[in-house]
């Protein structure tokens, strides 16, 4: 049993290597509205879309979180990244979209995010790390120019760009299902 | 631009009225499936499934949940049930999973089993209230029926079926994102 949206799910894997270029606006535009149109509690729509594309600005956001990271993942990330402790957290993608406001509705919008980038060929990572840009000394002023709106606090971010190479997906461990 | 996946992104309505009559397990299988292939940090793969598709057994755990309710929602609730004070929480859905793990992780996984369900043409709805069990004086016999895994914690539980009727999209607010 099988269609277009259940190949897209299986087909979607977190990608950490992304060729250089821009996504199209008309492309980029459908995937936001897929994060809009993610289900919210109560239908409070709490979740608010930031998009960066603009390669300066999304190097300046990694550079200024990578200082607050924890040892380990630093270690883990610079291993990822061949060696390198300048490593971007974002992995180079060409756009970046933060998603802030409640927790559960960021994860669900960013499902969607990830699906629909998917269904149109675009590579999609869920960056949580983001979220050390709370404890970042450079924080308060790389929220500032993300223009948050009031009160809102940052859930995740998304990196988005063209897969420069096909990731395997890892096995699934059996017993995850319990039919009772 | 469109495509079938964005088409089932923006047709997945939260379902609150639903045919009785069970899903065929294929159908079930498959959108069980899409849960066990969402995303999860590290892959950790921390979401464990348990479907319920006995009545009897998902009426028992909505009339153990119930008195456990804030006052504020049992009155909603029992408003959106016609003001039926013994109002079952899962809308009387044929089929229920629920998802035990992170937060994060099982938000992800329940957005896409009710995409999933979409595109097969089952109405869904998330219920985050679920985790109500874990106050209800009935919560910890009745999370011993779920047999869920050692140290697992419910996250919440997804409601399903087919569709009584069509339910219109609520707008969405405008001005949710930001493109810098």
């Amino acid at each position: 049993m099988t269609n277009d949206t259940l190949r897209v799910i299986k087909a979607r894997r977190s990608c950490r290597a992304f060729k250089p270029g821009p996504i199209p606006r008309e492309t980029l535009e459908a995937i936001v509205d897929a994060g809009i149109w993610a289900p919210t509690g109560m239908n409070n729509q709490d979740v608010h879309f930031t998009v960066l594309q603009n390669p300066e600005h999304i190097k300046r956001l990694s550079d200024g979180i990578r200082p607050a990271l924890p040892d380990a993942v630093k270690e883990r990330m610079t291993s990822r990244n061949g060696g390198d402790p300048d490593f971007s957290l974002f992995y180079f993608a060409p756009a970046l979209i933060v998603l802030s406001g409640g927790d559960t509705s960021c994860a669900i919008a960013a499902e969607n995010i990830c699906l629909a980038a998917e269904s149109l060929g675009i590579g999609s990572c869920m960056i949580g790390l983001f979220n050390f840009i709370n404890q970042a000394p450079e924080g308060p002023a790389l929220l500032g120019e993300l223009k948050l709106p009031e009160g809102s606090k940052t859930g995740l971010a998304i990196a988005l760009g063209t897969a420069a190479k096909d990731m395997p997906a890892p096995e699934r461990k059996p017993g995850r299902a319990t039919w009772l």
